[in-house]
This record gives C-alpha cells, sequence and structure tokens, in this order.
C-alpha cells in the first residue's frame, strides 16, 4: 500500500514540525523558522537518517503549498489597498529591488557564478517576507506604528513587482538571453494580461461566488473556490506564465468578492497545512556540506541584504518625505528575504537553469535575516539616535530641509483635485486600451481556428481575416468609443488649463475647442496605427480594410448610445464590485 | 514538471465536482452523489475522454480523504454520546449488521461470488451512511424529531461497530480463514486496544491540546492536531489494524478536548477537499460495461439493502419498546449505504481478496439507496397508516401489550439506581482490567528487547523474566487494587441484596460478610491466571512467582495508601476531562 508510506511522512512532517515549532514559538522566533529547522533535522542529510520516503510526493504537496500562500497573499491584497499605498511605497518599493538584484548579480559575478546563477540571486535578494516582518512587528508590538504602515505598503507593492520578476525570470530562463526588448516585451504582455484578467475576473468571479454562497453551504463554496484557483493557475500556466502569478492573480481577484472573510477562514487550515509542507521540504534540502562549503558567500550575501534593503528601502522612504528615524526603521524592517525568494530559487531549480547550491545559500541567508530581523527593528531608534550625533550639523539641517521643501511642491487643493482626476482618466484610459487590445491580440492567436470554422461559408483566407479583424473591431467598439470619451474630457481638460484668455486672446475658445478635438482623434489614429501593428497577422487587404470602416463606422453612428449604455454598465458593475464610490 | 498534471487533475476534478455540485443541490441530492457523478464523468471509462493523469496521486489524496472523513466522525462521536445512546440503538444496529451481513453473504452466494466477495458484500450492506441520513433529514426539516434522535443514535453505535467489522475483515482477510476462535482473539484484542487508546489518549491528548491552544495560534493547533492524527494512524497501522480505526480512535479522544469547536473548525475545510477528492476518485472508477454486466446483481442487492434495513432496524426499535409508527420511520431512514460501504469496499481492493465488480456495484447500490432514502422517509406514515389498517386488530393488540408490557418490567425508583450502580461498577473494573491486561501484553511483546538491554545487569533468561514480570505487576498495582475495591464493594452490594434477613435469620451478617469477602478473592484469583496465561511467555519460574508475591505483598501493605491515591488521581482526571459529574 503506497499510501501508507506516504501517511507516514506525513505524520514524521507534522509531528516534528508541531514539536519544533512550539519550541521556536517559546523562543519567540517565527513559526517559519521552524519548519525549516524540522525539514532540516528530518531530512536525508542530517543524522540520524533520512525519515522521508517518498519525497516526490511531498514535493508535490509543497507545490500546492506555494500556490496556496500565493493564493492568500493575493486574497490579503486587493486593489483598492494599492490604490491607497502613498508614494513611499512605490518610490522604496523600487529602489529596493532594482538595488538588490544589481547587488546580488555583482556578487554573483565576484563569486564567479554564472550569469544565471547571479541574476536568479539578485532576484532571490530582491523581495522582503512578508510573513516574518508580520510575525516580528507583532513580537514587537509595533503592528500599529506609523513605519509600520509604511512597511506594508511596501510590501503590497513588492508583491506586484515580485510577480513581474517572477514573469520575467521564466521568460529569461527559457530564451536564456536578456535583451532589453525581450524584458519590455514580456513586462508589457504581462501587465496586459494582467489588467485584463482582473477586469474579467473582477466581472465574472465575485459574481459567481455570491450566488455559491446564496446555498449556505461551506462545502460548496470551497470546492468552487479550489476549482477556480487551480483552474485558474491551469489557464496561466497554458499562457506560459508562473503558476504563482495565477494564484495570486485569483486571490486578488477573488479579495474583491463580498465572500472574502468566509474564503480566508475556509483557505487558511489548508494554506497552513500545505505551506508547512512547503516550509518543511525547503529544510529537507538543506545539505551541511553545502553549507559548510559555502559559509563564505552565505555571510557576504546575508550582510549585503541587511546593508542593501536598510539603504535602498530608507533612502526610498526618506526620499518620498519621511523623517530620518520612521526612514531608518522602514529600511531595518524590511531587511531579510523570506516565501518569495524560496518560490524565485524554487522557479531556476525546476527550470534547471541555476546551480543546485543557490537554493541552500538562499535558505541560509533567509534564516540569518530572520533571526536578526527583531533584533535591527529595535535597534532602529538607538541608531537613529546615534547617527543624529554623529552626523554633522550643517547636513542635517539640508536634510530636514528636503523633507520641507518635499512638502511645499505638492499639489495642493485644486491642484491635487486636478492631478487625482487627470491620474483616473488615465487609468481609466489604460484599461480600456489594454482590453482593447486583449480583443485584437485573441483574434489573431485563435485565427487559424476560427478560420478553420469559417470556411464552409468564407473560403477565401483574405474575407475570413477581414472577418475576424471586424469581429474584433466590432467587439472593442465600446472600449474604444469609451477611451475616446475620457481622452476629450481629458484634452478638454487641459486645453481648459492650458490655453489662458492672457495668451490666446480672443482666440481663446477657438483654440481650445481644436486642442479638444485634435488631441483625441491624434491618439484615435495611434491607437489603431499600434493595433494594425498588433494584429499584423490578421490585417486584412486595404480594401476589405476600408469596408470594415464604413461598416464599423455606420455601426458606431447607429449604436452610439447603445454602446455606451453597454459600456457604462460594465464600469458600474466593476466599481460597485469594487466598492468604490467614484463618479463615472 | 510533474507538479503541472498534478495540478490540472485538481483542477478539473474541483471544477467539474463544483459545476455538478450545484446542480445536485438544486435538484435537491446530496453534494456526495454529485461527487460521485462528477468523478464518473471525468473518469476514464466515459466519453469525451480521460481527464485525468496522474490517477495514483488522485488515489493516494483520496486515502487522506478516508483518513479526514473517519477522523470528523470520531470528533463528532464522542464517548459521552455512547454512553447517552438509550437501548434501541444498540439493539437496532445489532440486528441490522447481523442480518445484512448474513443477508449479503447469502447474496453473494446465490450469485457465485466466491466466499471473501460474499463475506465482503455483507460487510458492505451492513452499515448505513450518516452523511446521506443528516442531509435527507436536514431537507425534509425533521432532524429534531424523536424517530431522527433515534436514528442518530443507532448511527453512532454503527460507527464502533463498524471500526470493529473492518479490523475483524483485516484479520479474516490476511489469514484467510473464518474460526470462531479467531474472531474472538480479534475482537478481544481490539476491545483491549481501543479501550487503553481512549484511557492512556484521554488522559494525554486533551492536556497536550490545551497547552498548544496557550499559544492562540490557529497554525500550531492544527500542525499539532494532524501531527497527532497521522502519528497515531501510523501506530494503528505498526499494529496491523486499519488507518481508518486510528483515524476514528484520535478523533474520538480529541473529541473530549475542550478545543474540539475550533478543531473542528479548522479540520472542516481540509475534510471538505479531501473527502471531495475521496468520493471523485470513487466516481473514477465506475465503468458503465461493469454496471451493465451487473445490473441484475445490482438491483437484487438494492432491493436487499432497503428491504433488510427497513426489517432489522425496524424490528429492533420496536423489540426495544418504540411505537410502530416510530419504528418503521427508523428503519426506512437508515435504508441506505454509503461512506463506510466504500471505505470497506476500498480495503477489500487494497487487501486484494475480492474481486474487481464489488467496488463499482457497492458504487451503484449507494447511489440508488441514496435517490431512494427521501422518499421512503417520507412514505414512512402514509406506510405506517396502510399497514394499521391492513393489520388484523389482534395482532395489533398484541404488539401494543407488547411496548405496555416492556415499559412495566423496567427498572424504577431504586431498582434503576441499582442497575446503574451495578453497571458502573462493572465498567471500571473493566476499564482497570483492560489496562492492567494490556501492561502485561506489551511486557511480554516487548520481553526480548528489554531482556536485552537487562544482560549487563542479569544474565540467566529467568531472572530477566522475573524482573520483567515483577515490573509489569508493579506497574498494575494501582489498577489491580482499585478493581479489587470495586469488585468488593460490589460483593457487599449483591450480599446487602442478595441476602435478606428473613431467609439467613440471625446469621444474616456472617454470611453478608463471607460473600463480600469470598466474590473479589476469587475475582483475583481467576485475574491471576488469566494474566499467568498471557504472559505465559514471560512467566517466571514457581519459586520466582512467590518472591514476587512476597515483594508485591511487601509493597501493598507499605504503599497502600499511596497506591489508591494515585489511581484516584488518574481516575479524577479522566473523569474531570471526559467532563462528567460521577462520584468516584
Amino acid at each position: 500500500m503506497h499510501a501508507i508510506s506516504f501517511i507516514q511522512d506525513l505524520a514524521v512532517i507534522m509531528l516534528v514540525a508541531g514539536v519544533v515549532t512550539i519550541l521556536f514559538h517559546r523562543l519567540r522566533q517565527p513559526v517559519v523558522l521552524g519548519y525549516i529547522v524540522a525539514g532540516f533535522i528530518i531530512g536525508p542529510h542530517t543524522p540520524p537518517f533520512g525519515l522521508i520516503h517518498d519525497e516526490d510526493t511531498i514535493k508535490t504537496l509543497a507545490e500546492l503549498g506555494v500556490i496556496f500562500l500565493m493564493f492568500s497573499l493575493g486574497l490579503e491584497f486587493s486593489l483598492r489597498k494599492l490604490f491607497k499605498v502613498g508614494a513611499t511605497a512605490f518610490i522604496a518599493a523600487f529602489l529596493e529591488i532594482v538595488l538588490m538584484i544589481w547587488i546580488g548579480y555583482e556578487i554573483g559575478r565576484w563569486f564567479d557564478w554564472g550569469t544565471m546563477d547571479s541574476l536568479f540571486l539578485g532576484a532571490i535578494l530582491a523581495i522582503s517576507s512578508t510573513t516574518i516582518i508580520v510575525k516580528a512587528l507583532n513580537d514587537l508590538k509595533m503592528k500599529n506604528e506609523r513605519f509600520a504602515q509604511l512597511i506594508f505598503g511596501v510590501l503590497i507593492v513588492e508583491d506586484i513587482l515580485g510577480i513581474g520578476i517572477i514573469a520575467l525570470l521564466s521568460g529569461i530562463a527559457v530564451s536564456g538571453a536578456v535583451s532589453s526588448g525581450e524584458v519590455f516585451s514580456t513586462v508589457g504582455k504581462l501587465s496586459l494580461f494582467m489588467v485584463i484578467a482582473l477586469v474579467v475576473g473582477i466581472l465574472v468571479v465575485p459574481r459567481l461566488l455570491a450566488y455559491v454562497a446564496t446555498f449556505e453551504s461551506n462545502e460548496m463554496l470551497l470546492v468552487t473556490v479550489l476549482g477556480l484557483c487551480f483552474g485558474f493557475c491551469l489557464l496561466v500556466v497554458k499562457l506560459e506564465y508562473s503558476m504563482v502569478l495565477g494564484a495570486f492573480l485569483i486571490g486578488a481577484i477573488m479579495a474583491e468578492s463580498r465572500q472574502l472573510l468566509k474564503i480566508e477562514r475556509l483557505i487558511e487550515p489548508i494554506r497552513d497545512m500545505f505551506s508547512a509542507i512547503f516550509f518543511v521540504a525547503i529544510g529537507l534540502m538543506l545539505d551541511p556540506a553545502i553549507l559548510l562549503d559555502y559559509a563564505w558567500p552565505i555571510a557576504v550575501i546575508t550582510v549585503a541584504v541587511v546593508l542593501g534593503k536598510i539603504v535602498s528601502c530608507g533612502l526610498g522612504a526618506f526620499i518620498a518625505g519621511n523623517d530620518g528615524k520612521t526612514s531608518l526603521r522602514v529600511g531595518m524592517g524590511l531587511s531579510q528575504i523570506g516565501e518569495f525568494s524560496f518560490i524565485i530559487a524554487a522557479l531556476g531549480m525546476t527550470l534547471q537553469v541555476t546551480s543546485d547550491f543557490l537554493y541552500p545559500v538562499a535558505v541560509a541567508v533567509s534564516v540569518l535575516t530572520t533571526l536578526s530581523t527583531p533584533y535591527l527593528i529595535r535597534a532602529a531608534d538607538p541608531l537613529s539616535h546615534r547617527l543624529g550625533a554623529i552626523v554633522p550639523q550643517r547636513v542635517a539641517r539640508v536634510l530636514g530641509m528636503y523633507g520641507e521643501w518635499l512638502r511645499s511642491i505638492q499639489p495642493r487643493g485644486q491642484g491635487a483635485m486636478l492631478a487625482l482626476m487627470i491620474r483616473k482618466i488615465l487609468l481609466q484610459v489604460g484599461v480600456n486600451l489594454a482590453l482593447v487590445i486583449g480583443i485584437f491580440l485573441a483574434g489573431a492567436y485563435f485565427a487559424e481556428r476560427i478560420g478553420g470554422h469559417l470556411t464552409t461559408w468564407v473560403a477565401e483566407p483574405g474575407g475570413q481575416k477581414a472577418l475576424i479583424w471586424g469581429a474584433a473591431l466590432l467587439l472593442s467598439l465600446p472600449f474604444l468609443i469609451a477611451a475616446y470619451r475620457k481622452l476629450k474630457a481629458l484634452s478638454m481638460l487641459l486645453a481648459e488649463m492650458g490655453v489662458k484668455p492672457e495668451m490666446a486672446g480672443r482666440h481663446t475658445q477657438r483654440v481650445r475647442r481644436v486642442i479638444a478635438e485634435v488631441i483625441p482623434l491624434l491618439s484615435l489614429l495611434v491607437i489603431f496605427v499600434l493595433l494594425a501593428a498588433l494584429s499584423a497577422s490578421i490585417l486584412p487587404t486595404m480594401e476589405l480594410l476600408l469596408l470594415i470602416a464604413v461598416v464599423a463606422a455606420a455601426v458606431v453612428a447607429v449604436l452610439w448610445r447603445w454602446l455606451i449604455r453597454v459600456h457604462t454598465r460594465m464600469q458600474v458593475a466593476l466599481l460597485e464590485t469594487l466598492d468604490n464610490n467614484v463618479e463615472h
């Protein structure tokens, strides 16, 4: 009976994990560390002997652990939170990730590791650990302080950027080369996919969950949630993205559902079970011999992580306008690596582009930096005092003035409102264009298959192309019209602002009207050229294109109001789900 | 990446299960049926094609489903409930199981199936399905009626008897023969193991869980619960019992913990996830060709299950003193088979003693009887009316008189109290003796290993045996003394009752005292002979035995009060955990 050895593995994992985590809890260390140590103890590399029989099955379950971890992260993510996160989070997260990838890469090259190993090392060092920070701040009872809120903001931005890094690394690992063109195209496609997935997902999934919830059966809700989660992961894998991305995205989509609390309650035990297996499986892979061999790189990388993160995050927080003390606290709170690093290291292993030593090294660095985190957070205040005493008066005054200057140039009153309005319009235009591009790309992607079905009616390939392209245009019309109207509103706003009567005199009104008409038309033209380029493979001949244009124009003329209403309804549905009280 | 095909399987299972269960919910059918049908749809035997790639991993997860199902059943079981269950439940469950095993066996033989197939068929038909009954009674809003409470009582007794059947079948399947001696010894050992496991478990596990709960971390509590659950299953497997028994027992032990509600809440989603996989995996195995080939046996067995259960359970309820209408309702409510039958059928398959067709046949019968259950429950009242009209007046009066007679002979007032006291004393003696027997059996079992450690001090095997036997006796002393004292109390009670002054005249007091002294001493003698027989392999020579007896007598004389106190403390701890306010 194969199942018995499997049950035995689970029994050993859970029993040892239980004992070690209780011990670690008493030592005031995070549970995660306990799991890793438990895995180390029962692993094949440590005496007495390997207690795990069926490592493959355990690794498969560990994969489930990753999915549930990322799914939970997505559930806690929520777009609303991202919109509310301030400049600090964006600047600090950006600085941290860019600097840490560079530092990691340079360290790897310095130790004469391969390009891929160095690149993955950089990515491994880039993102801090939510789990460990939350635990440390909880233990220190600092969860509600201002710097903690800033840290949580940074972590949210990091999650999204981390997802991007994973997608990028997968692309680079498969093609084997890093070109700026590829990076650009990967990021573009990824953003496009994420926007479309979020918009479609938020329109469909919360409604479906609300329907299932009416049956008031936890079991049915759970099965539906799991089905959607695994199903979406599968879809993402088929599109050649990482499963991790899928789990996070579907989590973020479900975060907009009314059943969020219930879903979190149902998923929590399952996540805890599988993530325990995941972290124990990490410990299983630790080989003391490798750790000893790589003691020197581990030490260097650990120091680099702590110093690099303090500097980059602290600097980021300072640039965004926080005082020195808060910035130092933010930097010191974020100075460790954790679950994201394990996931990236595992990615390198499964893609078979990194060396065997990278994973254990990452784990060792994570353990060391995790252990130091609470001490660093506690040391932030004394350190800032001491720094304050050392830094020369003049430097301190310049630094202080920077903050004041930053606050003085921030738009206030009408200016701030205007900036907010422009940002919102641009976001709406972006989302609509992403949907349009998605429709055309899907048309191009499925063109052959659709063409096959069309042969009975339209034999000629040119005609087929024209039909597909025309259909894509028809489907896109509501979004194109919406984008046009938003752009028009924007250009009117800009004309109003930019063309002042004191400059244009009596031509003011006329100039304003021209600008308000020209900008959106020009933008639409650019969009069409872009669409034509993206859908080059299904672009019909000039004559057919003209025909399509005439048909489209007729449709727009006749159905203008209806198309607007369709779009408005979708937008209302989306915003209702997002529970945002923005006017549309 | 092996994990992707696994995720794909999970996605297919959960997505199809989700859709089908929603459909079945709308059709007012149990979710379980939906899962089985979902498995049938995606299975390898039905078009379009097999959607599952890695059936082995799915089956391993299905095993986890069985463990969590039985663990949950154990959590809901609780010894308190068993103590409170009335005579109806015991009589009905006993009659049902005996009759159904016999009917199943005879049907199997009639179809010329093998002995093992017939025997397993009998066991498969023996036990009704808690899941399906609860769902049906919920839907009919009859959960709080009297007959529903009787049904739940029957189900609790069935669980315990079902566990016994599984243990027995494993033994029979391994040895390949059914002898009454073996049945007796298996049942004896099983009862012994269950008593010891429950007593030790209830002393240890709830305390441990209460300790872990002080950390107020759901994650740690869950990991501990899972560790104990899998660990205990493993122990039970090493003792050559079924994993199912282990999961149920550890569940029943945890049911006595104060953290029961929290544990149930944490385990529920995990159980739902894996039991969904379990039921879908059952559907996967359904082959329409086999079902068609065995259509005739399936029809016969289905009718036999419905009629057999109505008669046996109804009769049992009636014999225990319920009126005809209630009895009929009890019988018709219990007339189906479900999850226990699948587990028994799976047992036959994994032990490789049953034919391939048995599992699908059992599933088909379960599906048919599940579909009929709600109609049968609703038909019970009209049927009892019609039966009441058909049955001749005289028969009806005789039947009515039976119930009255039964109520008249039931002990009341002092008599009932006395019966209760005697029952309680016998239970306590039984538990203490089970522990003593357990200690001696463990001594005999580990004798060789312990002897190996002793050789440095005692070279001679005879001396080693004497030491082990003496140690076992020493350990047993608190329980032996407790049993002796309970027996003395019982015999005093019996002497008081049995020897009345009008019979024994002026000798009354003396006769009573003799009886009160003789009975416990005789019982102790019987116990020692029994122990000597059970521990024959480590029984020392006569001289050494005498020496041990002298030492034991001295220990008893000196430590009498202390030994009583030790036992009392353990008993208090046990009863406190059971939250029973019985005097000790």
